[in-house]
């Protein structure tokens, strides 16, 4: 990667309403995993760089849900002016948003992907990213899913789900890194 | 579900160069998942229920690769007269291919998913599936994948990162039934 390349930074649903780790499956995996990426907003910003936020509004209820407090972004990842802002009502934040033709329009081929939560809108955003041709990458550290009930009814671990999310997403629709591999490819 | 409804059957990448285990990761779980697509095929043909076959013409090269015998579906769900077949050449059936004009054309808002792979090719178009607003349902036994190789080096058993896949998708984009199951809600 060149900063060259104008790599976009997608921060996904990185809301408050997050929070609610009871609500979400009662544990969450890489709970620094804001921290991170609000590391690499740091640098995106120092350099100038395009920088993204998506924001989920989907329905039904949830503790993300519009006009409610859980809905606003987190501190640590506040937008600041000219930063642009989609708001998706589903998982991929290439559905029901104008993203992938602003994409193509500012000419961004490549797109590094952080947020919440690997098992829902990282994936899904991922997969289509990786499908319609974006250079795409995860950051490992910087994005965390929650505990996974399956078909079953067996509840698998944050750590589990997010590490074999990322072993379907790897070498088919995206490259995995950690935050420190990516700064130091830039 | 009721008949009434019109649930289209996807067969997705049922193809013979899937039979190349090797190279798709050494191991696979549910190796009867393709004579399971076929008793629901046959259920569908018997009811005059729409089926659609999804055919994968990926690059780069692989063993389903056009032009050569691997891209061919297997036998056992060999399209017939009438059938519409949608070639892809990315995970995603919906990327690339007019599925979902067909879809809306026919008014069918409800898919049932079968085939290859749970990690890939279903997972990319359940999610999509269920994101666009279909009603959608992937069978468990007639749905596969491979051994994973995850971020880490380790190899994830075919079997652990089919059950995760359908855990993540249950409720938010699918929901999960096998087959018998699905032949009894019909």
């Amino acid at each position: 990667m060149k900063i060259g390349d104008q790599p976009a930074l997608l921060l996904i649903d990185i809301q408050k309403g997050m929070n609610n780790t009871e609500y979400y499956g009662g544990h969450r995996n890489n709970p620094k995993a804001e921290e991170q990426a609000a590391k690499i907003l740091s640098y995106w910003r120092a350099h100038q760089l395009p920088v993204i936020h998506i924001k989920h509004n989907g329905t039904p209820p949830s503790p993300l849900s519009k006009d409610t407090p859980g809905n606003d972004f987190m501190e640590i990842v506040q937008p600041i002016k000219g930063e642009p802002i989609f708001e998706k009502e589903v998982n991929s934040a290439f559905i029901g948003t104008d993203l992938d033709a602003f994409l193509k329009k500012k000419g961004i081929m490549r797109l590094v992907l952080v947020g919440l939560t690997t098992a829902h809108c990282i994936s899904s955003t991922a997969r289509m990213a990786g499908n319609f041709g974006y250079d795409t990458y995860i950051i490992s550290d910087a994005t965390a899913t929650f505990n996974t009930l399956g078909i079953d009814g067996q509840a698998y671990e944050a750590a589990l789900v997010h590490t074999i999310c990322l072993a379907t997403l790897r070498n088919e629709f995206a490259t995995i890194l950690d935050t420190e591999s990516l700064l130091d490819l830039l």
